[in-house]
């Protein structure tokens, strides 16, 4: 099974798709773009949803829904946004369908044509603002901070299962606030609450930045994000928070009465992740044999294998089995035992190692005997026989140390990936490489552009977390003075 | 602020929709028939999937995500399905917006014409049937016991908030096995998991039985439903559970090879509850003064006020208040201090109320002295001064007990308004009066059609869990014999 997979110095895009699909994360479906996310890729992405949504609950974040579709009128209404978001969108133009007069299944029902066609939403910025309008009159109505997880659509060109699909999934969360300063210390809380949560959770290194002024939302007058280092040394963008001004407040009319009776436009911020945390987590840390899963994440922690040539021998292993699962399932951890008869060992261990499994413990007759286990590791891919006395407490200790390995590898990977770089000839030749360059631009837009006519590199972010990049210098490009450098890198 | 309610007797239907907006549950929103779900009233919803969502992991279900668009050819693959789902619903037909060529905003590019539309899911046997025909090859790939939480859009033309709306949330189970027998066995689990969820969770006594053919979910063979009775006396169909026989196989294609090697077709099921479930919760246990919460559902299980004068006062009562908060908390509960300054507690008694929260504890200077607190029922509205030491283990109790009347009371009410009838004349003056006719039925289509015609009853259900319809009799519109008694009754 394991086998079949590409490796990533054969062709890495290869490899991430194989990944997905053999792995059970995910496959395309019969609608372009759409994916069909599998139990396993699920399972992943719930504990995502589970882990995060109570960070969001730690800092007062509430959740509820609001609709699916947004009529076509609302995207006209902030001129920048539309620019950047109103085109490649699903749009809905009739309410029924009817039998095809010529007997031939259903067709749309030409009388059926809605007044207004509706937006499937590709964000909710504006039909959530619309529905702020009635929430917001007095200060004392301020802040509000929802969020909701629903389903989003963006009718994207090309797409690649996680990374860049049709519909995906995702949070959006949505603040209103009555000072610019409150707005963006939450749209700067957010950030850092994904930050911590793509390194804790997601084993993920991360830099916390500001986007240039190009890359920012549409809308919004500041973008923070979390850029990640890929295995192929490409940047990917796993999080952003937005400050968005009054635009959207004064776009759907939103004025609250401040404590001295005046009126006032409302501030707002936007913040979200998707299911592209999903490729993100993929392509950071898995390996030729397959997916290799943070504990935090992985639906299974610990799979137990039996090894057995009779059915005594099994029931015996496997009565064993289900005591230390047990002590296990006790410390909180996830097991399962894989008691299939009909398949080979050796032909597990491949299905586990290929789906990430953090812990495969293997258990045959002799080690019944002798009071011993098989313990193996799949981010180091390491074997030891061990004293099944008391290695419930052995596991526990291991998953952690696991969690911190795949941290630290990543991190170790990205931190040797990132580099200084100080003339335009030296960039052009490094940029190809990979990695993310740290070098001295001037500020404009139009500089950005052409770096990214040329190389394809975009700056990622204006990192805030790292004084590395404070000094003073001289713009790669136009040599114009520059106070800190920037991340320029290829990206996804 | 409770004042404004209507009074069930003044209009039912008009106090039902003073609720949801005034407890803040739900509104409506600019896009016809889709409401938004506000915090409040999604913090419930949230409340019930979770616990849901566990049971349904006990009995073996994984949750996945299939494509929120079904191609429109789908739709005529399976002709009863096509009948009864495929005729009001939302039609993608375009994928791009572009400027206005007069300036005017956003509009449809006609270049961008999908070759074939995609309609919004209005539920996902199709697709979902799609995807299983890659899944199943043998008997070994079977049972598959998938099931997903989702948005699903039905054009209705009457929307009323959770009933009935246009877009709505929901869960969708869809499970493949190699038996018959096997996937009705699944049916009934799944409709029995619902009716214990609705009976402990929601305190909503429910009958479980089979759906009339004339009732029963395009496509199915059986429809296993829980009913429910209303506060006017109405049902609210709450779940439903479908034996879908092998008909999306065949229409999909989707064959096995059993274990002598043979082809067979898959049997199937689905089942699903929704939102509707918060129009039932309200409707059932509320009251002229607002909603009344089961507490396993309620956000707040404790509310607590404090009654003061001065910012001293304030300060000491909200520190003791603090320690109980703590205390309850620790007990698993959920508590929240109103400490707005801003408002009389009148006003907040009067607040909570309206939100349903189970249990209120107000707290003076002079309880704090003599160490009491008020404590007040939200399900039987009446108050108490007890000792304040120990407290937070009578609210625990507490809790139970009102969980259990509010069960009780529903089951009481439901019960003195069951009752058989046995004559056309006697059945079209007790139809008018609402609850459940236990009924003897000749068990034809056009018997069934003649009955609600002429009263707008319809069958709710055969039930399986009750022996007082077991016996011979007389249909009540043919007098031709029948076997068992049905439930009439008017519904939503």
């Amino acid at each position: 099974m394991a086998k079949e997979v590409t490796t990533r110095a054969e062709n890495y895009s290869q490899w991430y798709n194989d990944l997905v699909v053999k792995a059970d994360l995910a496959e395309q479906s019969a609608v372009r773009g759409c994916m069909v996310i599998k139990p396993y890729g699920y399972a992943i992405w719930e504990k995502m949803q589970s882990i995060l949504d109570a960070e969001f609950k730690k800092v007062g974040v509430h959740n509820a829904y609001f609709p699916l579709f947004i009529p076509k009128s609302f995207f006209s209404k902030e001129a920048e946004h539309v620019a950047g978001f109103a085109k490649e969108c699903a749009v809905v133009t009739h309410h029924r369908l009817m039998n095809d007069p010529n007997g031939k299944g259903v067709v749309v029902d030409p009388d059926a044509r809605l007044e207004e066609e509706l937006i499937v939403r590709p964000t909710s910025e504006t039909i959530i603002w619309s529905v702020y309008k009635n929430w917001i009159n007095s200060w004392r109505d301020l802040p509000i901070i929802c969020n909701q997880w629903c389903n989003v659509v963006r009718w994207e060109m090309r797409t690649r299962p996680f990374l860049r699909t049709a519909e995906f999934l995702w949070q959006e969360g949505h603040t209103a606030h009555a000072t610019a300063e409150e707005a963006e210390a939450k749209a700067n809380e957010m950030v850092h609450v994904y930050a911590d949560f793509a390194r804790n959770v997601l084993a993920l290194p991360v830099v916390v930045g500001h986007k240039s002024p190009n890359e920012r939302f549409a809308g919004a007058l500041d973008t923070l994000t979390i850029e990640a280092m890929m295995q192929d040394g490409k940047a990917l963008q796993a999080g952003t928070s937005h400050f968005l001004g009054q635009n959207f407040a004064k776009s759907f009319d939103v004025q609250y009465t401040n404590n001295e009776g005046k009126l006032e436009y409302v501030w707002a911020t936007s913040w979200g992740v998707s299911t592209r945390l999903m490729g993100a987590l993929i392509m950071a840390h898995s390996d030729d044999n397959g997916l290799v899963l943070p504990p935090a994440l992985a639906p299974i922690q610990t799979v137990m294998v039996p090894i057995y040539k009779s059915q005594e021998d099994r029931a015996a292993i496997i009565a064993r089995m289900e005591v230390l699962k047990a002590k296990l399932e006790a410390l909180g951890h996830s097991v399962k035992i894989d008691d299939r008869d009909t398949l080979r060992p050796g032909f597990k261990f491949a299905e586990w190692e290929l789906k990430g499994v953090p812990v495969r413990i293997a258990m045959g007759m002799r080690d019944l005997e002798a009071g011993t286990v098989e313990v193996a590791r799949r981010d180091t891919l390491t074997k030891e026989t061990m004293a099944l006395e008391g290695i419930e407490s052995h596991i526990h200790t291991l998953l952690d140390e696991i969690q911190t390995n795949i941290y630290t590898k990543a991190l170790s990977f990205r931190d040797s990936n990132i580099r200084k770089c100080d003339s335009w000839e030296e960039f052009k030749q490094e940029i190809v490489k990979g990695g993310f360059l740290l070098c001295h631009w001037d500020g404009t837009a139009e500089t950005e552009e052409k770096i990214k006519e040329e190389t394809k590199a975009t700056i990622r972010c204006i990192p805030i977390d790292t004084a590395v990049c404070e000094e003073e210098g001289k713009c790669i490009y136009t040599g114009k003075p520059s106070h800190r450098r920037v991340i320029f890198a290829i990206s996804y």
